[in-house]
């Protein structure tokens, strides 16, 4: 058995390689490769694609499955959390024939571009038949993993986010639905006018660059294990512990557009930075999941940066990168610019208030999608009808409403809702960390390393051995808690409208 | 027959992804990899190293070149070069006990820590020992490869410039010696004096930088099939002809420094840009040998870029790029600027002139190391008074004498002539240029297309298909002649010198 688990890990560290070599290559892709390589390195992305693919269920790995099976339970959790996600990819990657794989990546690619097509010229009509024909074959895929007795989106659910279920989602969206739907009413409701005007001034480029490395050096991420760069959209990119870098992307003319994406990339960053060296060289060294990574994210971004505390401490320390015209903005001044909250056609841009419902709404209609209650045909009335209803705004254009984001053109049913679920536990974690310490004086004080110690020791160091359930339970006894991050908001944005 | 040339290529093509990997991930780690990353990414170099190695001298392998070996000579030029590429790696990995090249790669590694230390402390005695035991073992390790009657290091010259032997270096070297080491004492003892202090007045890094990319547009390569950015030493790496980028170092008391650096790099970007499409998805989209390659960059550098017809052409656009010191300085200045002459101790800071000396020395070192005419304890006393003799100077240091290159340390014997073919068929290559057209002409007018355009058809198309001797045999019928370098030599240099 020793012979097998040594021969299984072996076997597992080929494909980290693998998965190592295109982490670097996504992010050179992103970050500096010309454009007229695309062609080439679709190709080589598609063959590492493949070849971890096959390695996720060969004969071989079949033969290590079947071997630690009777003794998976007497395993250390390392070698458990191994055997059993690569027991869950083998599982999903052997039940659909291997051609309906390959004919529904043959699809998706073709409707990537129909997308970006109809999204350019707002024509749904050109998509439309791509998105039915991936909706069908979603769920002939489907039909080839749900058990009896289960329905086939909570098989997506919990792909995207391991034990996640329709049931669950419902009553969490439903309780966000409560609060923050009146909540948005009530301000745009609100006398409270601030000029808030000052935070468009230009800032110089340069300085917002060297704002980015001092911020993320102070929030806790090691720029010396890491690199700061440029690219269209953010985003965090690791290869190793060694290694986890991040980019932004700078507007003149808005400088706290890049210092959020920095602090939120952070947040991602810090989490793989801070795993156990113990599994540094296992695939277990990267977040357990889409939801708890979003958390740390949107911990560092908002729970931290987007409070007053926060801006108490980094006021000043900020304002040396910042030209004259804002020496005199106070703390105050600059808590309300960052949490400015209105309702808004389009998520990625979207405020810290209104975010949820942005997610909210794609998952509902995801679930009516699933349950078959709604054709694609419905999709733009379907979609502008709930922005009517919880945003109080209709979209003018589909490319402003149900083509703006290109989830669906891949495929991705299920995933939206980790997007809140992030917002969510970072309030939990918030209220946890309050409890054992003066969270508020720590950030007013930009002493933010013990608050990162809680987070890596509650839940950085494990990586991905537990799964999130298993992770929430290790914490607090609780899992999912939609009430943190609602009392959350209210108490916030209600004492920021003045409402 | 068809299937088996099918999976051969198909065999070919999965170890060229990992190539392109290990491309891309070497640049990266090259420009802007943290330095934490250096274990982690030395794993993963190894991991792919040992895989293609693998793959190189598989039974599959084996079986693909038995299966082809009686059919070679019907075969497209094309899958011939496949097949002879592939038959001479495989010879060369499996005739040498794969536990002695285990065992040469850890002492190499050892052997390059004390090298740097021994460099830094200018202590040839602690490098010394791992020297003569890399010495000791590359003799064993030749003893399997060499044949009945052949010299050792001629198996070594081989590995890095096809056909290649002692015979033709010493007649080469000895070409070079007779006309270079009396012209550099001539030089020496010339009354001519210019003053030419403007070329290091400070130039603006961000100017340089724009520099960079109006050189490599306008000298001919393409920006959009690449990328330029810095590193510690310049270099060109390609992963596709669609992506093949350049780096180079700034100093902003030294422009000049830069600038050719890149025409260098350029050299070999435009080589394997131009590549012919039919074989742009196999590995023989790459320069045919280090000699061949090396031509091309010194070619751009050196046959355009420090002629008096390429400064009469470019002083003018150029100084749109330098400040306001540089306005009077005429293209005749520039000319004399870049091609000062002058005995030193350091091979990559030599001038054109004295380049192939420093490289002469080491050759002829080599080849006494190898014929065991000394050891490697002797190796500062030759060092130096080789220096003495065709210099005129003493290194004051093993530092800046025998210890200066990384080379040895690698274990890389039969290298560094390498560095001189490329001067001398650089020179080759401008005689057969000048029969067909108006060269200096086309130059002074910055036409540089016709020029490429010639190096295309005659070379880069053909990427590695034919090895240098067959390519040289194509283009002229005439293989390497040093007359054509020592020609070019002395008719420049004894013009700018008044010798």
């Amino acid at each position: 058995m020793e012979q097998i688990i040594k021969d299984f890990k072996s076997y597992l560290e080929e494909m980290r390689m693998y998965h190592q070599a295109m982490a670097v290559m996504s992010f050179d892709a992103n970050t500096v490769a010309p454009k007229a390589g695309v062609a080439a390195r679709a190709k080589r992305n598609g063959f590492f694609t493949q070849k971890v693919f096959k390695m996720s269920v060969s004969d071989e790995m079949k033969g290590f499955l079947e071997a630690l099976e009777p003794v998976a339970d007497t395993l250390d959790p390392t070698t458990k959390a191994m055997y059993r996600k690569s027991k869950k990819t083998y599982d999903n990657n052997t039940k659909i024939p291997s051609e309906m794989v390959k004919d529904f990546a043959a699809l998706t690619n073709k409707a990537n571009v129909a997308w970006e097509e109809a999204r350019k010229n707002n024509d749904y009509a050109h998509f439309a038949p791509y998105l039915e024909e991936i909706v069908k074959k979603r769920k002939e895929m489907l039909a080839y993993r749900t058990a009896p007795g289960q329905h086939p989106y909570n098989v997506l659910l919990d792909d995207y986010e391991e034990g996640m279920t329709m049931k669950i989602y419902d009553g969490f969206f439903s309780k966000l639905r409560e609060t923050i739907v009146p909540l948005v009413k009530a301000i745009a409701g609100s006398s409270k006018k601030s000029d808030l005007s000052f935070a468009h001034q230009p800032v110089e480029l340069r300085k917002q660059k060297a704002l980015s490395t001092f911020i993320a050096d102070k929030i806790g991420y090691d720029t010396s294990r890491g690199y700061i760069t440029e690219s269209t959209h953010p985003f965090c990119s690791g290869s190793h512990k060694t290694d986890i870098r991040i980019t932004t992307r700078y507007d003149e003319n808005d400088f706290l557009s890049s210092f959020y994406s920095v602090l939120h990339e952070c947040g991602h960053a810090i989490y793989e930075q801070s795993t156990a060296d113990e599994i540094a060289e296992t695939f277990l060294s990267r977040g357990t999941s889409t939801g708890i990574h979003e958390s740390q994210s949107r911990f560092y971004e908002n729970a931290i940066g987007r409070s007053l505390a926060f801006w108490e401490y980094a006021a000043e320390p900020i304002k040396a990168y910042l030209p004259e015209g804002f020496k005199d903005v106070t703390p105050q001044q600059f808590y309300e610019a960052v949490n400015q909250a209105a309702p808004s056609l389009i998520r990625v841009e979207a405020d810290e208030l209104t975010y949820s419902l942005h997610v909210m709404i794609r998952y509902e209609i995801e679930c009516m999608l699933f349950k078959d209650e709604i054709t694609v045909a419905d999709l733009p009335a379907v979609w502008n009808k709930k922005y009517e209803e919880y945003m109080g705004i209709t979209p003018p254009s589909d490319t402003l409403g149900v083509l703006q984001d290109i989830h669906w053109s891949w495929g991705y049913f299920g995933y939206f809702p980790t997007y809140s679920l992030g917002s969510a536990y970072a309030c939990q974690f918030e209220a946890y960390i309050k409890k054992e310490m003066d969270f508020e004086g720590l950030v007013r004080k930009g002493d933010f390393a013990p608050i990162t110690a809680w987070l890596t020791d509650k839940i950085h160091r494990h990586g991905s051995i537990y799964t999130p359930k298993e992770l929430m339970e290790q914490i607090s006894g609780e899992q999912l808690n939609a009430t943190y991050y609602t009392d959350y908001l209210k108490k916030k944005f209600e004492a920021i409208y003045e409402i």
